[in-house]
């Protein structure tokens, strides 16, 4: 007769469970609060201390580091030396290990409380699934409630083969990695400003994409927790890497006005169109109209729902990627002609936003870590005036507007925004004022107006060039954080211009 | 008297560790191969069976698992009723823990053999870890033997506080989750095509910088393994964390072509300047040619040394960053007056690469995952001649230069390259025409002759219009992926211009 040691802390389904092993002729060993719960629903077990030979001592801190356990789980079934030592000691063997752990997460959710969470690290835990997946060869380990009728199938199916308890084993090494990654993170949170001595960034898997950055690397998508796992829905094609790497951007800039009715348009990571209006539909036609060509193939991000009316404007031309809080049965219909177009949405409202707290990129031999960049409210609002002319509240709403997307956009860039709208932009060049330069030849090719435009840039205008090209095109409202040795440069072609410049003191570099 | 437990795997250090502990009048109590190495010191030690009542087992696979180990590690001192216990089932007290796991990392480094690499997977030395780390009110826990002289002078001078052993804690388990997360990820690797159910990346920090992207966000570097810490070197200065992600950007340019002496001048992550030439101070000055507006403040990577003379040509303009195989004394002496210059080295002859395996990027709520993009000697080697004209062996070297450098340049992009050194580059635009006209329009302001040169592109070129406009500007090779649905019309413009065309057949997006 085979033997099973249930001890979980999520106790979904263990009776179930528990019942289908003793189908399967399995005696269960238990402990503490789950040898309870299956005696109380009648299932026979055999209490862990019967094992152990020794009492759960200290407030359950010691139950199962014991040498009948241990020793039941990691002797070898091919070597007859261990099986004569495990005869001879009185050790059995244990086949199958069923743990989950003491909620660390869901402590540290609801209380600073140290000592309640120090009493919430599993040490006996995590001890068993690294037993049982050591000696995956001949134990099984189940680490999650909804492999229960995977690893019963199995059984029962005679599918219980070593590859089958290897991956397994996998998950058991994944589930107590990321069981002490997230208590090194936290305690690091805690005591040391985020800024520890290891830095664990652990992913889960969403999906595999179909390639990476380019089509000769692998490349998948992994979610802090089950951020897109709850939130991020595939309409229709499949998301590719580069679509999500240009997806972050979209609905980080389309989601950055609250619920105002805003839509971007991303190409390779960089707007090249937005626009804020009463109606998405006003919204994606102003968004188009500041550079209807590199739109094209680009990624919309829609802060709110996509209908009818939107879904057949955005119909006119080709888009790869719509991401919106939804896309209604309606929209979809009209989208459904579309071959290459890829929908997604979020099933809500508004784009949902994950937020998060950390940043990092991938630098040659390891990474630059950061917690995330913000622009506050206060930054906008308490922008110190500068020049004598003052902007009135429409221009103020414009410079707010560009200056948040620029802070948004890779650096250096500068964002013109007229109406609510984008007119022009210039992104991710070596030289802040090439980039001023090109995004007004643009905007003058695409003919637009940028006359009593706001203009925004991320970082301070290191000298008055950009500011007189500004002016030329008839830019009334300039936002910047200043800082520059020659802000007085800056200042005095503004007012020589009669515009007005605010600085906010904060930079905004996005790399 | 107080206990101390020593099971080391790595032994360094551990027998006057031993001794000083029993100066401080500890009992040791010791496993296997660390007791036999203490007792052959003459080193008094309990061995852990008298401890656990019980034989070490299975080839030592059980050794502490074990309630007299656990239970003497984690009842609480501060509570009676534990304390009682403690006495009533002949629990002692460990109050320091010294452990260091089975080397799994050598181990895979070493072998492929899957049964030598299971049995490398410490089960006991984390259980004792994470047991001494969740009660560090009352336990120490060293896992490292740097750390030994550092708590030997905290308990000699009464330092020994529970601030003290908290970082100790810290450090514990960060240990065990980076043990836990080495396993995974091999596994992964191993079964799994490295894109396993979870993905851990693990930085091992080497410093915090000042600040962030930006002076309000904090920031830092982590290194896999040890690759800072063993090859880059400060001189001067101090590398923020703009400086080193441009670092990051600049040496794998600068290293992309071996041995040759090559620069590359960096600003916001993107190439402003490169050359390789028969000696460095050439490459610099022709490096600079290609836009030395941009080179202002900008980051500098010397694929050799530094000499003096290339020191003093440096020093003409202002430069924030160097990074070199070496610099030499003289050249040190040269930079010393400029007070914001930065210098790092690497300490060998060229620069020295990690080239990490994987690559990733954090978007929200996530990040995505792939493994690292390469250009291969043989895709340049092996690109398809699609036009009538052919490039003779110099102009084919310049394209292989424009083609590695523009994948390492943000997309989309276009390189330019002439006699070996980049003539006008394009980069991070949304339209790939743009990016061509723009480096155009700015080759011709420097007054730099882009006639003869060859031009690489990272993607296909979708129209014909970047071919014209380089035509225009006397650019007689082309190399680039090709695959798009306008190859034909693009091919047909190269033979009308009796340019060269060559595809690759490789994309290299970076984004």
């Amino acid at each position: 007769m085979k033997r099973a040691l249930l001890s979980v802390s999520d106790k979904s389904n263990i009776v179930e469970f528990a019942k289908s092993l003793i189908g399967l002729e399995y005696q269960i060993i238990s402990t503490g609060g789950t040898y309870k719960m299956l005696k109380e629903a009648g299932v026979t077990a055999i209490e862990i201390d019967e094992v152990t030979k020794f009492p759960e001592c200290f407030e359950g801190r010691v139950k199962t580091l014991n040498p009948y356990i241990h020793g039941g789980i990691l002797h070898r079934r091919d070597k007859q030396s261990h099986l004569d030592q495990a005869k001879e000691l009185g050790v059995e063997a244990i086949d199958l290990v069923c743990v989950n752990l003491y909620p660390f997460k869901a402590t540290i959710e609801k209380t600073d409380d140290f000592e309640e969470i120090i009493e919430n690290i599993d040490i006996g835990g995590p001890a068993m699934v690294r037993s049982a997946a050591k000696n995956f060869d001949s134990v099984i380990i189940l680490t999650d409630p909804s492999d229960y009728s995977l690893v019963l199938n199995a059984i029962a199916n005679g599918d219980n083969t070593v590859e089958f308890r290897r991956d397994l084993m996998i998950k058991a090494y994944e589930h107590t990695a990321a069981y002490d990654s997230m208590i090194a993170n936290y305690m690091n949170k805690r005591f040391n400003n985020g800024m520890g001595n290891k830095q664990f960034i652990v992913g889960n898997k969403v999906m595999d994409t179909r390639y990476g950055e380019n089509p000769h690397q692998k490349g998948g998508l992994y979610e802090f927790d089950a951020f897109f796992s709850k939130n991020f829905k595939t309409l229709k094609g499949e998301a590719s890497f580069n679509n999500l790497t240009d997806i972050s951007g979209a609905v980080k800039i389309a989601a950055a006005f609250g619920d105002e009715n805003a839509i971007c348009i991303v190409k390779h990571g960089n707007p090249c169109g937005f626009a804020i209006r009463d109606n998405l539909l006003d919204a994606y036609n102003e968004a188009l109209k500041c550079d209807p060509i590199s739109a094209f193939g680009g990624v919309v991000a829609v802060n709110g729902v996509v209908t009818k009316a939107l879904a057949e404007k955005m119909n006119e031309m080709f888009l790869e990627v719509i991401i919106a809080g939804r896309i209604d049965e309606e929209a979809l219909a009209v989208f459904e002609p579309k071959k290459r177009l890829k929908l997604f949405e979020y099933g809500s409202e508004r784009i949902t936003l994950s937020n998060d707290a950390i940043d990092f990129k991938h630098i040659d031999g390891g990474f630059v870590f950061q917690d995330a960049d913000r622009v506050t409210a206060e930054e906008v609002k308490n922008a110190k005036l500068v020049t004598k002319h003052v902007a009135d509240e429409a221009a103020m709403k414009d410079a707010e507007i560009a200056y948040k997307v620029a802070s948004l956009t890779k650096s250096n860039c500068v964002v013109y925004v007229k109406d609510s709208a984008m007119v022009a932009v210039g992104m991710g060049m070596t030289s802040r004022v090439d980039a001023a330069r090109c995004a007004l030849k643009k905007a003058e090719e695409m003919g637009l107006d940028v006359s009593g435009s706001a203009l925004a840039s991320e970082a301070f205008f290191p000298f008055r060039d950009s500011i007189d090209a500004a002016a030329g095109a008839g830019v009334k409202t300039v936002i910047q954080p200043g800082g520059s040795v020659r802000d007085e440069e800056v200042i005095a072609a503004a007012d020589e211009h009669g515009m007005a410049l605010y600085f906010t003191g904060v930079r905004h570099f996005l790399h």
